[in-house]
């Protein structure tokens, strides 16, 4: 018998109680922020669980004054049995066959705020944030747009490579984004150009949400790592490709990345995704033994990114894509980022890269898609290159069970 | 007549009244952080002063809550108006002709730390970091060393190149810094160096302290820039060039930084630099325009690098290099920082780059003082390639004055 929720959630909502991701928001202009998680149609207001005691398990009991807080950093310090406590307290609580909430009305009044009516904030206060290069079939793609050659980087193989992002940047879905200024390649002896990006362009992404992390000195174990990893997000890493091609040799992506970065409302817990766990890719060479993972692990997460131009009712679907096709797995991603000895702390987001499969539908970004503008995409009726104001981009990631049974 | 403070300052401190830098320091292991400024042997407790009601000019008698803070970066958030106002506070307060601190034995003994019993601390909550590569002479030192060419980058000479660093890992002086582990170039056909980094350096920079910062989408104009920078600070950008060399194509420089960087506790601020501005070196070609400065500006810093090895007792001065050295000046920096749209926040911290001059001893690395290991320094009857455990970086900055007259 599958868990059900009293409260009612239509077949194709994304929030089902087997989900339960966690957000901050604001129930209405006025009020403080704080976390909740989405069930159906409904924001549940954690803050308000937490001031009737209900998280009354071993460990939350004397600290759920984490969610009375405008971010969910202090609960990702928690670490992974706090978690798990927090979601059995959820989903019992939101269960059908439970009447603590669901015969409450008071309660239910007070902490079951609609959707449409909570305002979702930034759900985490984010120290560092990180973008790493894990898809292979991107890697390849930007050698032959870039180097013009389909060779990857000689490092990429050994491990997975990264860089470092801009924080104050992040921001939430729904924000809109300014058209960059900036340095461009110069044509032949001209200086170079200056001006709004003339390729601005989306990437579809994901990232992980960062728990407890760990003391500056002190590497955490590749088999350790989940323990790390309290959920994921969508990421759209907004790039002025133009200012790339400029800027990126010697020191790397720069600001043509950091004039915004957009994270979903939504962190998706591990806990959540593990239904969906799938195998990760082989890795050919065998990975150094402090690479090397006892489970190699993924997610089979679908990806979707659409278009909505500003002059259109409809958005259209670019791309298809799959967590499951990153060569390097989340838990390697971040046992390399601290093999150095480098600090990692709650609320810290270290994205994927752009999520590319092998077919031509499942390029993450119009670089791919247009192969750097040379053959422009159809979009019902009208046609992109690279990103045009007003533009919308929609990504949508869902993972698929036939039926809870 | 010269001002005087009534603490006595010998001839050679670093703190006379003249400069009065911002730090952050407990007076006592158990007692709270708080902003202090140095004087002589002391560090004056700023919370003290504020609780005496002593800030008591037309923006800080309402806002010197700032001062009872654990970092700098609310009074950074003030701008330059407060700065000004608060050191004419403080050079009034300590002046030798200003009866109201030397009079006053209670507030006095409550204000005055000795500075060896205050523990400094990091004295900024560093939200992003930037490293710039602002030195020619190191520019093209890189290029040798890496690329075999002395050619500048193609778009070196057109702005201000810099990567995103990590904040999480930028550390207070005198804090020990594990030697890293990561992965070296492979040679020929083996796997890549797995191990300790075999090529441990030190970095001599200086850092720009950032203050109130600028919105999302807003530019800072280059010519209003300074009022962006409260200070600076002395930066040891501790690096693993064995890392380096195999991580940095093509995402730039990443976990060969990333585990850790040093600051000086003290911020200079630009009023007490003022006297010690000067010329920026010529830029040619002429920058574009928005990079194009009405006054270009570079201060005479004198900056000294020494290694005192761990079985030694004095230390071996390494480098003599100056901040005047930079091709691209500190406005430059931060416009071109937020060209873009990026936003800047209080506290941000964008460092230099390696200082290096065109003289031989003013190579502000190992890496180019012993060309990649090749010409081993000789330190008071040791040599030194790279740092090896157990030695102590000290970086040393000072603006020179024959007398205040």
């Amino acid at each position: 018998m599958a868990l059900n929720s009293f409260i009612e959630v239509q077949p194709d909502s994304h929030f089902p109680i087997q989900n339960l991701p966690y957000g901050v928001f604001k129930p209405s202009p006025e009020s403080a922020a704080r976390p909740g998680v989405a069930i159906g149609d409904y924001v549940l207001d954690l803050s308000e669980v937490a001031s009737a005691g209900l998280f009354d398990g071993p460990i939350l009991k004397d600290s759920s004054d984490c969610f009375h807080q405008p971010n969910m950093n202090k609960f990702l310090a928690l670490g992974r049995p706090a978690w798990k406590e927090a979601r059995a307290t959820l989903q019992k609580l939101l269960s059908s066959t439970e009447p603590t909430l669901r015969e409450n009305t008071d309660l239910r009044q007070k902490s079951l705020v609609p959707m449409e009516k909570a305002e979702m904030l930034l759900p985490i206060a984010i120290g560092d944030y990180t973008d790493f290069s894990t898809s292979i079939h991107h890697a390849k793609n930007c050698g032959l747009l870039f180097q013009g050659t389909p060779e990857l980087p000689p490092n990429w193989l050994h491990l997975p490579t990264g860089y470092h992002g801009r924080a104050s940047s992040v921001v939430i879905s729904g924000t809109d984004i300014i058209r960059p200024r900036g340095q461009g390649r110069p044509a032949g002896n001209s200086p170079p150009y200056f001006g709004p990006s003339l390729k601005l362009d989306f990437e579809l992404e994901m990232a992980t949400v960062v728990g407890p992390g760990n003391e500056l000195g002190k590497p955490v174990d590749v088999n350790q790592a989940e323990d790390h990893i309290f959920g994921l997000v969508l990421l759209n890493d907004w790039s002025a490709m133009d200012f790339l091609d400029w800027e990126t040799v010697p020191l790397g992506p720069f600001l043509g990345k950091s004039f915004g970065t957009t994270i979903s409302p939504w962190i998706v817990t591990l806990e959540a995704l593990e239904p969906f766990a799938c195998d990760a890719p082989k890795q050919e060479p065998q990975p150094l033994p402090y690479l090397a993972e006892k489970i190699s692990k993924s997610y089979d997460i679908l990806l979707e990114a659409k278009i909505k131009p500003a002059t259109q009712k409809d958005s259209i679907v670019t791309t298809k894509s799959n967590l499951k096709h990153l060569y390097w797995t989340l838990t390697q991603q971040l046992a390399q980022h601290t093999i150095n000895g480098c600090n990692l702390m709650p609320g810290d987001v270290l994205a994927t890269g752009t999520i590319c499969g092998p077919e031509p539908e499942s390029l993450g970004c119009l670089l791919e898609l247009t192969w750097n503008g040379q053959r422009p995409l159809s979009l019902n009726g009208t046609t992109r290159t690279f990103l045009e104001d007003g533009d919308e981009v929609i990504i949508t990631g869902y993972c698929k069970v036939l039926a809870y049974i």
